[in-house]
């Protein structure tokens, strides 16, 4: 082997098996606020996204209720916070999901386990968000991708002039049929209820505009074959059936928090799989804090920031307390 | 009267006398984020703010720690919070202060009290924030204003060329010494313990500066006639006194949160007085959640938002829950 190439390769396992102070798991907002509280406050700070930095915000193609930002898309906020976590000076591992996380309890460290190798920590913030709800029903899982879409934002734009279906009745579905109503020829927004959870201002621009409610409907199959053609579709009062011929269908129903790693951990969470935490974000299991969506309370940028500065400041006090 | 000022003047009357869905007391980020999540719900929502909206960050030279601006001036942060409000349909009463708020009984109305007279309201978030903590000592009082000062960018251009000290180990302490060593002829850090409470970021910015820290140090007098002349000092571990020539001085200590009107409700508070909520921001009374300083926790603007927009979100479920 070269030696230089060989002492690069030293520089970088010796980089990589130091101790950090703290390791985030999630690069959404809650994990960069996060890293950019831990970064600053001096912790040795390294940050886990199995995707790109920015989480669900990314995706959206609007945001309006982060104070701050009258409109800004979700992946302009995204790379404004990714900026500023560089700035701060955390590590950042981009596509480098964290595979399992344990407690080495002879050196009382946490060990991350990763496709470049295992990470030694001496605290863990968990902000590992909520993954898609899925519709379950036949034909989802085969037509992903091939008219079936999680996010308005990142497949809207293939469906221009053509005829779409949101599945949802939450902030979220409002916001994808609000989005795709202004390239779509025609949209459909299903909901299984008679009445929208999404926060009023989002519903009074939704009437306003073109897309067309289904109410009391739930989808029943994704029919297609190469691609999606049509949705069948039930009226849960009346029981009546139907067919909806559509393009794609965007599912928005929300997220499932991810909390698989924190489990193992022996984190506890409640019913819906969400982690438990204090108001100083504390798990159960000391070292391990959680923030942002993963967390029980409301899915919001601005709690989730909120929660990540808490958590890295909780974070803080307990290293500091242990050196 | 002319008829016309009289029906104005009836209009006036009956939109002060509606009853509102909201009233948020406090218009730091807190209550900012409170107000734009509150409108965009759909809540009838009112501000009362007792100077101009913004808060303790509209008076930061530079925030880099909240998520979404690499470096901000305070202020420029607090008007694109309250042009957010405003899009978002919230009423805003500035210079106006809510000088007692009660619950009515019979109407299971929060009774609001302003000089403008009184608002009725369903449900109350208080974001009072905290006042400056003051020094106590000989001299602060008479010399405030001719010198004397609790914030850096709003009189800090006074001292150009001057010598000048801060007092306090905090964040705002570092922050605001930093931002007048750009301006000033000399500064001095003055600070009664021997480390400092401020983030290592700050810290490492200080000692690479030409701040010059007196470690160990406590104020015990400001001396002046007109104008601060100097300080008399004294070492807390030597008990050695001394004086220092300086034209102006910072008080940087913090705040002492403002929860006299939430006391007068029956709300409970910690020994600092600080307001105890849970994690949906509610305090122990029925209708009234806490959001921001004036809560116990982390005084940072991330978390001020999360916490407005959790008690928005919860007085909602509250207020709907009762129509």
């Amino acid at each position: 082997m070269d030696r230089r190439y060989e002492s690069l390769t030293l520089v970088l396992w010796m980089s990589e098996n130091d101790i950090w102070d703290l390791a985030i798991v999630g690069g959404g907002p809650a994990g960069m606020a996060a890293a950019i509280y831990g970064a600053r406050y001096g912790l040795k700070t390294i940050l886990f996204e199995a995707g790109v930095l920015g989480g669900a915000q990314a995706t959206s193609p609007g945001i309006e209720n982060y104070p701050g930002f009258t409109f800004i898309v979700g992946m302009d906020l995204a790379n404004k916070m990714k900026e500023q976590v560089k700035r701060a000076g955390a590590t950042i591992k981009e596509i480098t999901e964290v595979k399992g996380i344990k407690k080495d309890d002879s050196s009382d460290l946490f060990l991350l386990e990763t496709r470049r190798g295992e990470f030694r920590a001496h605290a863990v913030i968990i902000a590992t968000g909520g993954g898609h709800r899925k519709l379950g029903v036949d034909g989802e899982k085969e037509l992903t991708g091939r008219g079936v879409s999680y996010c308005a934002t990142c497949d809207g734009p293939l469906f221009r002039g053509k005829r779409v279906a949101v599945v949802g009745g939450g902030n979220t579905a409002v916001t994808e049929a609000l989005y795709l109503v202004e390239l779509a020829e025609k949209v459909y927004l299903i909901h299984r209820r008679d009445e929208l959870r999404a926060e009023h201002a989002l519903q009074k621009l939704l009437f306003d505009s073109e897309v067309e409610v289904l109410w009391d409907t739930i989808v029943t199959a994704i029919e297609g074959d190469s691609m999606v053609k049509s949705l069948r579709l039930k009226n849960v009062k009346t029981g009546e059936e139907s067919e909806l011929e559509v393009d794609g269908v965007f599912i928005a129903l929300g997220s499932d928090p991810v909390s698989g790693l924190a489990k193992e951990l022996g984190v506890e969470t409640n019913e819906r799989g969400e982690i438990i935490v204090d108001r100083l974000q504390r798990t159960n299991v000391e070292g391990v804090y959680a923030a942002g969506d993963v967390v029980e309370g409301l899915k919001q940028i601005a709690v989730a920031v909120g929660h990540g500065a808490v958590a890295a400041d909780t974070a803080y006090k307990y290293i500091r307390g242990r050196s």
